[in-house]
């Protein structure tokens, strides 16, 4: 199977996996499709570690890596000041959350001291980053939150990488080809994760259209993609190829938890809700009692980012850790993962989710093709 | 073009449009696709008179009629006693109707005798509905809000007419099939009016797949669904064909009011906001003054289905009658449509319209099965 993306990414056919497992990764690129490493989360040293490790396992076959690197410097002068953050967070807040953790027989409180080390998502945090993976031979670099900065699209382009940028609008794909990005994946609102709106069965060819009239560049479609039929629907829009993630979640290769796993192996679509209450910004993940709590009409508005995440991420990271042995952890547990995992029913090999997707795939065109000579 | 449900229901090709207009309804059954007239607002009268003029025009070509009938009588009660249903709606809610009304510089205000005369949506009316459609040689009835109550469904297969049953999740489509229904339309969150939360991307496998374990019904997808090669997209899915209906409402054949129909043809797919502001339920429509002012921080939460309708409907419709002088009446003037306005350009006659989406439909096939081949 080839488009026009097999040829700039070197690969056998338009299947992009984001990921944050280098196993994953190792897998989908030595399969001939395309690993991208999720690397927010990680320190630059384990990036470092990480990609090594790829690189050892790939023999040259190409893969990427996606980071988040805000455009501009304006988060970092708070990013960079726990002490002034945890300031911006309404004692009123704090107080929800220990209703929510007592109400919900959590063993332990949230105290203003978690809120000294927020996750750092900021322009100088996502460079350093950046600087990391450019040291590896990486073919695909993307960001995952806005327009790439010009310091990431020009230090890929003198190294012979790409640069894909990801939008939830039309009017954002313009303007990430303005920017220069290779080429533009078009997220649906059904992806995990942060989201937009508008459906990938809309916002595909929306884009493809506004695109029109700019330097010509590939759209991948994203959001919801799963299996192969989506994926040919995908491409019977426009699309050049598909950029999954959900569908890698439950792999045997996944590091997701054991329990997880086994959730989102029972859900169906419906419980991928779209969120304010882990990032202050509206994000798929797995519906929980976390994200029902503040989804209730008595509940505060969620603060915005990166403030929700002071509140969010050590009551999250803390019931992780519990959800083994606690049934009340496990509830409020959640995950980023998006309305495809509907479709996800067993625990298998990347390389036999790979194999399926290609013959449903092929049965899709098949069964199209049927329709005009029957 | 040929699926199950072509021979099912009669028609050349799987295409079926919904619509309020009865010029719509007769150009597609005509073009060989299957017209459907959304029967409701419409009185029993009105909607004899009207499959009159269809009759006398499709030549006996088949076409199907939507009609809103609750399966219970639940809501009879209030419903059929304005006094009762107007006390229920907080001086509050009415506050903030006129305030919003003087904000906008609209010139009229909303008076306590507005609330006498809803929209009837209940059992009784569709039942009389109903009976005026089966009199009339249709192929096709549909109940556009939950599961067809037993009646439709006898009456529907005693007289020889198909049944549809419109889902949005896998779980209601497996009742419709329980309740006998003779196939599902499976209508993803991008659809306009009354919708869900999960895309038509992941809906249709989703509900093909909780199927399998019932008697064997066609799906049907719907949301979104504008051009050919959203069709094809929808088919690789599985789907037997596709239900549409925000695409006839640009068409010169419809009775849109013309300054609706240019707000259209500018609106990206953002501007079909899922807003609770005029029917009470989550409805996708066009955004408007109207439905910001109730999405804001500020606004009291909108009420439960059907009081809703008593601040709104009275509002809109006076827009309505106000849009073609007054701006800021446009500017609030709202109308049921989908995410796929965002992909309508121009006014176009329903013949080309179908023409068009057959041409790229078989595109869409050429374009996937040449990536296989290159």
């Amino acid at each position: 199977m080839k488009t026009a993306i097999c040829a700039m990414l070197g690969i056998d056919f338009p299947l992009i996996a984001f990921t944050h497992c280098a196993d994953v990764v190792v897998a989908v690129t030595n399969a001939g499709g395309l690993g991208v490493l999720g690397a927010s989360g990680r320190s630059p040293a384990q990036l470092d570690d990480d990609l090594a490790w790829i690189d050892a396992r790939v023999a040259g076959r190409p893969y990427g890596v996606d980071i988040v690197c805000p455009a501009s410097d304006t988060s970092t002068t708070d990013a960079a000041d726990p002490a002034r953050m945890a300031d911006s967070v309404p004692d009123g807040h704090r107080h929800f959350v220990n209703q929510f953790l007592k109400q919900h027989d959590l063993p332990f409180r949230h105290e203003q001291k978690d809120m000294n080390n927020p996750m750092r998502v900021d322009h100088a945090m996502g460079q350093q980053l950046l600087d990391v993976a450019f040291r590896h031979p990486i073919a695909l670099v993307a960001n995952a939150l806005g327009v790439p900065p010009r310091t990431m699209i020009d230090t890929a382009h003198s190294s012979g990488v790409l640069v894909a940028g990801l939008v939830g609008t039309a009017r954002h794909a313009v303007e990430h080809v303005a920017a220069g990005v290779d080429f533009v994946v078009a997220q649906g609102t059904e992806a995990g994760g942060h989201t937009g709106e508008i459906s990938t069965l809309v916002l595909v060819p929306e884009v493809i259209e506004a695109l029109r009239h700019t330097r010509h560049v590939p759209v991948i479609a994203a959001g919801g993609i799963v299996t192969g039929r989506q994926m040919a629907a995908a491409m019977a829009l426009g699309a050049e190829g598909v950029w999954t993630g959900s569908v890698w979640l439950t792999t045997a290769e996944a590091e997701t938890p054991a329990a997880t796993v086994s959730r989102m192996l029972e859900a169906s679509s419906t419980d991928a809700v779209r969120s304010r209450s882990r990032t202050g910004k509206p994000c798929r993940q797995l519906r929980s009692t976390w994200t029902d709590a503040w989804d209730a009409d008595a509940s505060p508005p969620p603060l915005p980012m990166p403030f929700q995440s002071l509140l969010s991420e050590p009551v999250l990271r803390r019931v992780d850790q519990l959800a083994e042995s606690d049934s009340n952890a496990l509830a409020c547990a959640t995950y980023f993962v998006g309305q495809g995992v509907g479709l996800l029913r067993s625990r298998r090999h990347v390389r036999d989710v790979i194999n399926e997707m290609l013959e449903d795939f092929v049965d899709a065109i098949d069964g199209l093709t049927a329709t005009l000579t029957d």
